[in-house]
This record gives C-alpha cells, sequence and structure tokens, in this order.
C-alpha cells in the first residue's frame, strides 16, 4: 500500500568511556529496548563481548531475534578510521587501535555500520532532536572532554583522516600554557574539569560542575563568576564554529550542559561579540533535547542508513 | 576517437575591491587570453558593465566568439546567496546587495555561475595548483582581509547563508578589543594591516608588509620580531582549521603571502604545537603557487563544473 512501508529495525549500540548503552531501535526513532552497562574495561576483546552479549539482551527485551534486523550501528568514544575498519578511543580501549570492524564482523549476525560518537550525537539529533531536518548543523560535546560532529551541506564531515571536529584543541589564547599541550586550549579552558578547577582556584574547593551550579542558583557570587568565565571561553569556541561553517545550528549537548541553562545566556551574547556578524545572527544555538539519548539514536540512524 | 574530448571554453571573472581580472580558459588549463584592469568601482552597474566588456575584450583577445564559450564563471570578493541570486562585496558595490545573477542573465549569452573569490580560490588550488587533486583542503587568503575556501570530501562548504569561511573572525584572545568587533579578531592580529600596525607600534614607521620582510632579510631584529608575532597568530587560526576540518593541506595564499617564505617555517611549527596532533601531523602547510591566477582558474572551474 502506497505510503505504507515496513518498519526496519536496527541494534544501536553507544559506546563510552564509563557506561555501554545498546538498544533496539525502529527505524521511526521508537525505542524498542534500551540497555544500560557500566563499560566492561578488562581487554578491548572483553568490552566488544559486552557490546554482542548487550545486543542479544536488548533483542531478547524486544521479544526480536537478529533475523529480523537490518543492520547495527555502533558509535565509538574516539576515532573510527574507515579505511582500515580500525578504531581508537583510549579512554575505553587504551592506547592502541584495534580491529573493530573485523572484530564485531566475526561476532555478529549482521553488518555493523561505526562511526564517532561525535558523527552519532550530530545525526541523532538532526534526525530527531532539536536540529531536525537541518542540513548544516553542529553538535558540540562538552564533558570531560570537547569534540564537535559536523554536518554541512547535509553530509557529515569527516576530514582527510577521520578527526574532523577536534574542536577541543581550538587556539583560544595566545599566552600558550603546558597543559594545552595535553588536551588542547578550548578542553583545558571549558570542558567539565575546567570548572571545579576554576572554582577550586577561586575557594570552592572540590565542587563538581553540578554542585557549583547549585551554588550560583542559590546567588553564590564566586560560583556564578566561575560559571561566567567558563561561559565565555565555550562561546568563543562556539564563535570560531559558527564563523568557519556558518551552520543554522549548534548543539550543545554533553556532561556540562545538565548546567547549561546556567551557561547559555552568556554562550548565545558573547557569541554576537566574537563571530562574523551575519553568521552569528542566522545561528540558532540550542541545547541538546535528546540527551544521553541523542548517541543511540544517532548509532541508529548510521545503521539505517548503511553509511550513506 | 576514444580519450580524446573536444576542448571546451570558458569565460572567467574574478572581481576584486581593485582590480578586474577575466580570461578565456580552456578546459584543459589553458588561458587563451587573459586581462586586469582597475576596478571600475562608479556604481555597481558600472562595475558589471566593466565586466561584460572586458569579456568581449578577452574573447577577441583569443580570436573567439560568444558562440564557442560554454559559461562563464564569476568570483565575487564577498558573498553571494544562490537562492536569491544576490551578491554583497562592500569593497566593491557598497553597503548594498545587487542583484548580480539576473543583470549577468541580462548582458551575458551565455550562462552565469557565480560563487565567493574564496571559493574560487579553493578550486583553482584544487584543480591546477598545490592541492591538485586533494579532497579535503582549505585556502587560507590572507590580504587586507582574511578569508577562507573549504573544500571537505570534495565538495565546497558553503554554509547555510553561503557565508561559511569567515576564518578573520576567528576569537583567539580571550582580551577582547575593540578593533575586534570590526573585522573580527584574527583578521585585526594577521592581516597584512596587522603587519604595518605591529612594526609603526616597534618602531618601524610607514612601512609596507613588503618592506617589513625586507628589513628582517637584511637582519633587522625588530622587524623579524614583527613578523614572528604576526606568524604566531597565523599558526594560531590555522590550527584552528585543522583541528575542526582535518584537512589534507591549508593552502596558504593572498597579498600578505607574497612574503610567505618569511612566515611559514614559524607557522608550521606553531601549528604543531596548538592544533589536534594526529591532524597536525597528517596535514601540509603550503604557499599558494598559482598567486593571482587562483581566483580566475576557480571562476573557469566553476563555469566548467557549471555549479555541481
Amino acid at each position: 500500500m502506497a505510503g505504507m512501508e515496513a518498519l526496519e529495525r536496527v541494534v544501536a549500540a553507544d559506546l563510552g568511556g564509563t557506561r555501554t548503552a545498546v538498544a533496539v531501535v525502529g527505524s521511526d526513532g521508537t525505542f524498542l529496548s534500551k540497555l544500560k552497562y557500566p563499560a566492561e574495561k578488562a581487554s578491548p576483546q572483553a568490552s566488544v563481548e559486552q557490546l554482542v552479549e548487550l545486543a542479544g539482551e536488548a533483542l531478547a527485551a524486544a521479544s526480536l531475534g537478529w533475523e529480523q534486523i537490518g543492520a547495527a550501528g555502533v558509535a565509538v568514544p574516539g576515532i573510527y578510521f574507515p579505511e582500515t575498519g580500525r578504531a581508537w578511543a583510549p579512554n575505553l580501549w587504551g592506547r592502541d587501535q584495534i580491529p573493530l570492524r573485523e572484530w564485531l564482523a566475526g561476532r555478529l549476525p549482521v553488518a555493523a555500520v561505526i562511526d564517532s560518537d561525535r558523527s552519532a550525537y550530530v545525526l541523532g539529533e538532526q534526525w530527531l532532536g532539536v536540529a531536525q531536518g537541518l542540513e548544516d548543523v553542529v553538535f558540540l560535546a562538552v564533558g570531560t572532554g570537547i569534540g564537535a560532529g559536523i554536518i554541512t551541506g547535509g553530509r557529515l564531515c569527516r576530514g582527510a583522516g577521520g578527526i574532523a571536529g577536534a574542536a577541543g584543541w581550538f587556539a583560544l589564547d595566545p599566552r600558550y600554557q603546558e597543559i594545552y599541550g595535553q588536551m588542547g586550549c578550548f578542553e583545558a579552558e571549558a570542558a567539565g574539569p575546567a570548572v571545579a578547577r576554576r572554582a577550586a582556584a577561586a575557594g570552592l574547593w572540590g565542587l563538581s560542575p553540578e554542585a557549583v551550579a547549585t551554588r550560583a542558583r542559590l546567588g553564590d557570587r564566586t560560583a556564578r563568576a566561575v560559571l561566567e568565565e567558563t561561559a565565555s571561553w565555550l562561546a568563543m569556541g562556539v564563535a570560531n564554529i559558527v564563523s568557519l561553517l556558518n551552520p543554522q545550528m549548534v548543539v550543545l549537548g554533553g556532561g556540562l550542559m545538565q548546567i547549561g541553562d546556567m551557561l547559555l545566556a552568556t554562550i548565545r551574547s558573547q557569541v554576537l561579540r566574537w563571530a562574523q556578524p551575519q553568521a552569528a545572527r542566522q545561528v540558532r544555538i540550542e541545547l541538546s533535547r535528546l540527551g544521553e539519548d541523542a548517541g543511540l539514536l544517532g548509532a541508529a540512524r548510521l545503521a539505517l542508513l548503511k553509511g550513506d
């Protein structure tokens, strides 16, 4: 019947440095099941084995078998190299690349489409999130690190070596510091740990970003200043993305954006100060509404698009 | 006969704030004729009229008529909006957009393909210059202003509003200055006028960048320091492009790069310090070898590709 297409179903996996999330997702974006476990980090092999086992569990929870699944999408917390099928994710698998495509081909009964979590986030937001249907959109993930997923002209931008989006390495201050060489200037100044470090330097010891935000909401001036300064750095990084890529939207996500409501106004106003004026007026800067589901939905989208 | 294709010929125009260049170019990249005149700036209409007249002259110089021309490519020194056919180039036409596509359709007997000069530069370099055949390449034009032409995954990146590549607006120093609001932080610190300004502040009054470079070559320490500081800012901007887009090559062009040999070593070494380490090791940073022809060849490429 015209307009009536069978619901396709895929397995989606979002691997992280701390947790492994696996789901069965329909081609309309419905979760048929969803599981989340602490990441198995005994070895890269054990990590992949966990993914395979959780996929089986997720299928059972959805009362489905592999024969009803079209493909699997897998988001990795690092870099995926499509030419070699290898992946690099130091927070999960240590320093060495692993032959992920080969391992999954041997363990999964369906084809796996693999990409970086950054790519999955932006695909998820573009498919079903706040950036739905946009052709030029950047997802800036700000957690313990900073990275960007980029769609320009409707297509994922991966770069020559698959590592496009390393926005955490933005140079934002000519006064170079040692720490910039370890993680990048933008990441050193604006990721989650920078909030705690800045708070400690201001006398607020041992507070998480959430705790700093709680104090700021209660009117603590020091806590407010810490968040304000962090938001100013974030604005510089967002502005650079806006000037270079002229996106319709920048979506802010990742762990630190759980307190994004305390950062967004400053980011928006300071992007207007730094970025190319027309691009700054055109762009919308929004918080992710999919939260942790962005990665799973993006992985599902990868599987549904099958690498197109 | 197999492998024997007729030579296609196109008219290429590279409009600038100070000069208008027009050429007849073969599909193999040969110049069949090439003209350069001071830009007619009496009015936008007069500017377009000059383009049309020079195209006629260029055809006559090549002993060709319009009936032997497939299309025209036009590079504008500003922004082209493909949805409306309008263009904005304040240094040439003043503050208002002009209906360039409509005007050209009424005055040229062939179809015109229009794009920004930034897009033309990167297309030219990718077609016949130092970036020949690369799929991920950025042309950074550093003259009186700073702008970037971007090809990712083999396609021009134009952004949602056609103004991608406004790298001159990169935020590179949290110590905001008034001048950054007029032209962007990166442009204020690293374009041609910044060299003269920095030299004057160091006691070298009234010198062009070329004159500063001449002094530096003769061993003048102040002149060397001025170029070193400028190159350091350029490195931060290039590094940000490298981290975000992971290109195979960044091509440096524009007026200031006529002294690029005095800047390149510092740019290369400091990009390694700032940018994402893998992307920094992969990227090649080269000076344009096409010089002023990059815009004309890019405009010709636009016409030959006919907007594909």
